[in-house]
C-alpha cells in the first residue's frame, strides 16, 4: 500500500534556502506543520509525510515576484527551482477533490513563496478505477461525426449572445450545408430567457436532423448545459431524446464533482470549455500548467478540451498552446486522452505549423472568420481548411498545395497579410 | 426586464487606451467580438451587448505585468484603470455558472491586458429567488452552538493526516474537555484509508454526545465531506444520523454546481474551506478580490467562509482580511451573510485589534498553538480567547484586561514574543 505514491511538481520562487521551503510545502500538505505536533509520532511520519524528491534550481530573480512573501533575511538571494514532492496514496484514498486540495490547496498561500506554480502531477493507475476518464475520447467523438483521417472541423455561433433559437438554427443550417463538422453554443450561451435551451436544441437539431437525411452527414452541435445539476441531467436527457451528439460544459465555473457527476452520468461526448482558466495560468509563477490541468479533467471524465490553437489571439504562446495539446494526447494513467480542441484566430494558415508539432490529426480546429470570412465564401472557406490538413499529412507546403487547391489559394491570398 | 442588470467591476493593466480596451470586454463578454458579425444587428446590439459604466485611471506602470499582452505601440503608456461593465440579466437568465462564466471567464485570456482582476459585482435582487444562499448562516450556527454573545471558539484537528479515528476522538475529547466550541477536520483529511469517514463520524461523536450528555454543551465538529456527489451526499446522511451538526466542503475543489446542490441538500451548516484560494488571488493584478468571491459562494449556499485572521502565519495583509471578514458581513441581494472563520496564527492577542477593525463578533476564531501551546494548558488557552473577547466588547486594552484574568496574563507573557 504504501509503495502506491501521488506525485507532483512545482515552480517555486522563494528567499529561503530551497531544500528547508521545500520542505514547509511537504508539512502544509501532508502532516500539518513544519514543526511536530503532539500526536505526530514518529511512526505517523514516517507514514503520511509528504516527501521531497527532488530539488532542481533553476535561476535566482533580482525581487520577489509576488508580494506578501516572507524574506528570509535582508540578504537572501530569490531562487527559483522546480521541486518535486510525493505523497502516499494512504493520505487520500481514491477521492479526486482531495487530491486536488493535496497538490493544489493551501500552498499556494505560503508565506516563504513569491511563487508556486503546479507544473505536473502523477497516480498510481489504480486510480482509474475509480475515475474511469473519458468514456468517448478521440475514437467516440470520430465515431459520431463521421470523420477519421483529418480533424473534426468546426465553428462557433456568433454572436454569443442574443440570437433567438431560430436564428441559431438559420445559423446552424448555413454552417453545416457549408461543410462543417462540428458547431457548438458559445460558453455565455446556456439557457437565456431569449433562447431556451430546450427551445433552442429543438430548432437547431431539426436542421441537423433534416441535412443528415438528405446528406448522411449528422454534424456535431455541442449545447451548453452549464448550470445547477439537476438543470444539467434535464438538459442532457431532453438532448438524448432530440438526438444530440454532444454537451458543453464550462469547467472551471461548473466545477470537478459536478463534472464528474455529469460524465459519469451522460450518455454523450462532454466538451469541456476552459474559460477562467487565464485566472489560474496567466500568472508564470503561480496557479498551473495546462499538462496538470488537462489531468484534473480527464480524471473527471471530459471528452473535448479547449487548449488554444498557435498564433492564437489570447495571449498564449505557441510553444504553451502545442505543450497544451501535447499533453491531452500524451498517455495518463490508462485513460483515454481527451480530444483537444483548437480555436481563436485559427484558418488554414496554422495546419502545416500545428501538425509539424503534435505530428497528430486526433483534434478538433475551430475556426470563425477563417470560415465566414473566406472571400468564396463560407463552404470555400471549410474546404480551404481541409486543405490546408491534406497539405499537412501529404507533407507539403501551403503555398505548394495551393498550386492545385483554389480555396486554400484564396484562403493564402485573403488571410496571409490579416493575421 | 431590459432595466435588470448584472454589474461587475476590475482591476485592469493595458497599454491600449482605457476606453477602447473596456469596450473589448465588454464586446468579448457579451455579443463575441469587438467588430460586428454578421447576425449582430443593430436591436442583438442594443439589447445584450455590456456596457462599460464607468472607467476610473488609477496609474501608470512602468512595464506589463502579465507576459503575453499585445502592446498597443511603442510608446504607449501602460495604465491601471477601474472598470464597471454591466449586462443584461437576459444575456445569462438566473444560472450561477453561466454568472460566472460571464463576469470571470474568457475575458483574463484577452491580449489587450497585462493585468485584468475581478473586484467585485452586484446582481438584480430576483437572483435570491433562485440562488436563496445560505440556509444557516450566522444565528442557525449560533443556535446550534448555543454561543451568542462571543466568536464561536474553535481549532483544527493536527497532525492532518495520519490519526486513525480513535485518536481523531481522543484529541477532540480533551479539546472540548477545555471548552472549545467548534473542531473541524483538515481540508487534506477526506475518507482515507487510515480514517474512514464513517468510522472517524462515529469515534468522535461518541466523545461529542458523551460530553453533552454530562454537560450540556454539545461541540459543533465540521466533518470534511469533500468528494463525489453520491459520495458527499451518503456522508451527509450519516452525519445528520449520528447526530453531527456540521458539514466541511472545499470548495474550490469540489466546485460551484456541487457546492450548490449540497447546500440545497444539507440540513447542516456548510463550513467552506477556501484551499486553492491564493492561485486566485495572490498576483495583484489577476484573479479576484474575497469580496467577489464570498458572493459567489454565498449565491452557492455556503453557511462559513474562512478568510484569514489579522497578523496570519500566510502572505495575506491584515488589510486584506479586514475587507474580506467585512465584505462576508455585509448585505448582498438579500441573502443571509455567511460566519467568517478567522484561522491561521491566532490566538488571545488579535483579539481586540480584530474587533476594532470589524466592530462585530459574529465570528468563528479558529486557534492552534494559541490554545494547545498556552502554558497553563488547553483550557487555560480557551480561557484566554474568550477573555480576548472580553476584553474587546468592555473597551480595555488587553493589558487592561489582563491584571484581573490570569489565563489572559499567561498568553500575553508568553506568546506576545513568538509572534
Amino acid at each position: 500500500m504504501l509503495a502506491k505514491r501521488i506525485k507532483a511538481s512545482y515552480l517555486i520562487e522563494t528567499s529561503f534556502p530551497p531544500d528547508e521551503a521545500a520542505e514547509v510545502m511537504a508539512g502544509e500538505q501532508s502532516c500539518g506543520t513544519f514543526i511536530k505536533t503532539p500526536g505526530e509520532s514518529d511512526h505517523l511520519r514516517r507514514n503520511h509525510r509528504a516527501t521531497v524528491e527532488n530539488i532542481e534550481i533553476l535561476e535566482t530573480v533580482g525581487r520577489p515576484t509576488l508580494s506578501g512573501a516572507r524574506i528570509y533575511k535582508e540578504s537572501a538571494v530569490i531562487n527559483r527551482a522546480r521541486v518535486t514532492l510525493s505523497w502516499p496514496i494512504e493520505n487520500i484514498g481514491y477521492n479526486l477533490p482531495n487530491l486536488v486540495s493535496t497538490i493544489a490547496g493551501n500552498l499556494f498561500e505560503l508565506a516563504p513563496f513569491s511563487g508556486l506554480r503546479l507544473l505536473d502531477f502523477d497516480i498510481p493507475g489504480d486510480f482509474a478505477e475509480a475515475y474511469p476518464g473519458p468514456a468517448h475520447g478521440i475514437a467516440g467523438t470520430r465515431s459520431l461525426v463521421g470523420v477519421y483521417d483529418r480533424p473534426i472541423i468546426g465553428t462557433i455561433i456568433k454572436p454569443s449572445v442574443g440570437l433567438t433559437p431560430s436564428q441559431t438554427a438559420q445559423q446552424t443550417k448555413r454552417l453545416i450545408e457549408a461543410g462543417l463538422d462540428f458547431i457548438k453554443d458559445d460558453e455565455l450561451m446556456g439557457d437565456p430567457p431569449h433562447s431556451p435551451f430546450d427551445e433552442r436544441v429543438g430548432k437547431v437539431m431539426e436542421v441537423i436532423d433534416g441535412h443528415a437525411q438528405r446528406t448522411g452527414k449528422k454534424a456535431m452541435y455541442a449545447f451548453n448545459l452549464s448550470g445547477d445539476i439537476d438543470d444539467m441531467l434535464n438538459r442532457h436527457d431532453y438532448l438524448v431524446q432530440m438526438g444530440a451528439t454532444c454537451a458543453m460544459v464550462n469547467l472551471n465555473a461548473v466545477g470537478i464533482s459536478a463534472v464528474e457527476y455529469f460524465t459519469s452520468y451522460s450518455q454523450l461526448p462532454v466538451h469541456g470549455h476552459r474559460n477562467g482558466w487565464g485566472m489560474l495560468t496567466r500568472c508564470d509563477v503561480l496557479g498551473m500548467d495546462y499538462p496538470a490541468y488537462q489531468k484534473i479533467w480527464r480524471l473527471a471524465g471530459v471528452d473535448h478540451m479547449h487548449t488554444n490553437g498557435i498564433r492564437n489571439k489570447f495571449c498564449e504562446s505557441d510553444e504553451s498552446v502545442i505543450r497544451s495539446i501535447r499533453s491531452c494526447l500524451a498517455p495518463f494513467a490508462d485513460l483515454r486522452s481527451p480530444m483537444p480542441v483548437l480555436s481563436s484566430g485559427q484558418w488554414a494558415g496554422q495546419t502545416v505549423d500545428t501538425f509539424a508539432a503534435i505530428d497528430s490529426t486526433d483534434l478538433m480546429y475551430l475556426c470563425g472568420g477563417g470560415i465566414v470570412g473566406h472571400p468564396a465564401g463560407m463552404e470555400a472557406g471549410v474546404k480551404s481548411i481541409i486543405q490546408g490538413w491534406e497539405a499537412a499529412l501529404s507533407g507539403k507546403s501551403l503555398e505548394e498545395y495551393a498550386k492545385d487547391h483554389v480555396e486554400l489559394e484564396e484562403a493564402l491570398a485573403f488571410f496571409s497579410n490579416k493575421t
